[in-house]
């Protein structure tokens, strides 16, 4: 796929690893002013001052993680800090470095590494953080990608997984199920392209699915929201995993119990409508469907009139005592334990 | 091989992610003052107090970087750790925190993944830093990991590439050239085992050069003497690709020259016997054949007597004006240009 989209190649052997980093990293300036020195010298040099520092590391593989013949390479790049960037802001920090690391088989010619940092560029730009280091070798299959993120928070201002507290209310942003919804549909349509190489596939339908899964944002926003409106999450995950492996982790470091409420998950009308389609169940795929990077977080029910009727927040449930356990409750209010384990890469 | 070696296996499968990075772990505690929260959260939180923050990662490719037919998974946890902490050494920084992220093919069972977190759990002990996150997936093939390596330091003592100037001493701790031949011997047993698998391979004679390049020591104790000896290094780098690329690279950095002295390299007598036998140039072998990870340094005329005599370090030249260019000075006296390019992992 690779070798079509891309009549001009220059092979990654030319450049060698130096002149390749070097090539790649060029364009990038630093921006923060913790960030001291950047790529170019045996470590980064950052000054974060009496603030804390954060670091959250991911690793990307190519036919675990993603798959190049319907996720272009710029969104790769884009995508692969938005996921570590994610893991920072659910600490109520703010994210200010990244590094990446690649590994590629020589079989990428010099222009699909461009876009893939084209894609990092922008996120970069656009969320604000600098990149100070990473390193680029070869593979012997496909594409694999590490990338950390570091940021800083003052101390008072952190929230951790654990933290939350009987009839404290959980709180999620933005809406759910969309970027795995994104992924059914496009693999739907790569099925489609094997059997029928020339059908035009028309994904103006669920454009806003698709570019949920292959344009994630972090909610570095609702951060910057949460400090305006004067809300310290008592507790704070992001949705990786799909929201009853999110909210069990919760409840797991917090040693509390949680109702949560089915007609209370916000869903994206196009979430709907595409989950009648496929026959699925929409609870199901908010609860277990992954990569939505949204955050949920728990809030003392004191501080629920800050963020009463703010769009972007909805309140999905409370928690309880812990030996009240983890439960949906459904809009027929029947009581059903949450229990989902989450993704598991290492399942066929 | 590791099917061979493994009676007892556990498949990964059987934990998942999460339960795989509990189970990896487990056993690791915080030590380092500065580390306040590590693997269990979205991120790690850290505080470095008015210190520097330094921030090193790179990247391990299996059939790359590895050879798991003769690299044993607990030394190659260890070495892992050593090639990044040597970074954070390299900025005359201490270390104090990394992060792991690996991606194996579940061809891999769990005892297989433990045995590298022993050599992963031995080198933090060792080197006194806390093991704070990472992540664990599955990859189609072979083993890929990522390290991210953390450390601190006064900004009055970081140690840059750049930084020194004409008539500055150039320093190298340690010998050179082991690691290299170690490999040459590895890679030669490899192909007698491949004739004739009943042959009982005599190492013994290459000890040294075989535990070089199956178990690096990074070298804390260089910074730790430096530190004490009350000298700062005018810039430092350490030695992963050889010692030519790494004198360009100070060169480049600096915008200086350099005269190297051939008959100064430090080398170990098995490395000059293991050469006779290899037909190999010695002073080459230290030139071009990385892995060594010793430090290689500058330091102000003025701080000679301080490193006099020090049986760990070794004047090996001096810096000159640019214009002088970069020179190996023969122990025939003639004058030969240092133009070597390193390692490049995209050549086949």
């Amino acid at each position: 796929m690779l070798e079509d989209k891309n009549p001009q190649r220059t092979s990654l052997e030319e450049l060698g690893e130096f002149g390749l980093i070097d090539h790649l990293t060029q364009h990038f300036e630093l921006k923060q002013p913790s960030s001291l020195v950047g790529v170019g010298d045996d470590a980064a040099v950052m000054d974060f001052k009496d603030k804390k520092v954060v670091v959250s590391t991911d690793m990307l593989v190519e036919g675990v993680h993603f798959d190049l013949s319907y996720m272009p390479l710029k969104h790769l790049g884009y995508k692969s800090v938005m996921v570590n960037l994610s893991d920072i802001y659910a600490m109520n920090a703010m994210a200010t470095q990244i590094t990446i690391s690649i590994a590629v088989s020589n079989r990428f010619p010099l222009e699909a590494l461009e876009e893939f940092y084209e894609g990092v560029a922008l996120a970069c730009k656009l969320y604000n953080v600098d990149l100070v280091g990473g390193d680029t070798t070869s593979s012997n299959k496909g594409m694999i990608i590490s990338v950390t993120a570091i940021g800083s928070a003052e101390e008072s201002k952190i929230a951790y997984r654990k933290g939350s507290k009987p009839n404290d209310l959980l709180v999620v942003t933005g809406d759910l199920g969309g970027a795995y919804l994104g992924l059914q549909v496009l693999e739907r349509e790569k099925e489609v392209y094997k059997v029928n190489p020339k059908s035009q596939p028309d994904l103006e339908p669920y454009s806003y699915l698709v570019e949920r899964q292959l344009k994630p944002e972090a909610r570095k926003d609702m951060v910057e929201l949460l400090e305006k409106l004067e809300v310290k999450p008592t507790s704070m995950i992001d949705i990786s995993d799909g929201l009853s492996s999110e909210i069990l982790h919760l409840c797991k470091h917090g040693g509390v119990g949680c109702n949560l409420f089915e007609d209370k998950i916000p869903l994206d009308p196009s979430v709907i409508s595409t989950c009648e389609e496929f026959k699925m169940d929409s609870t199901m795929i908010a609860l277990g469907g992954g990569e939505d990077y949204e955050l949920l977080f728990t809030i003392d029910q004191a501080d629920f009139p800050k963020i009463k009727g703010n769009p972007n927040l909805t309140v999905i449930g409370h928690m309880t005592e812990k030996s009240e356990g983890v439960h949906l409750i459904t809009r027929a209010e029947t009581k059903i334990p949450i229990t989902a384990q989450g993704w598991n890469s290492f399942k066929p």
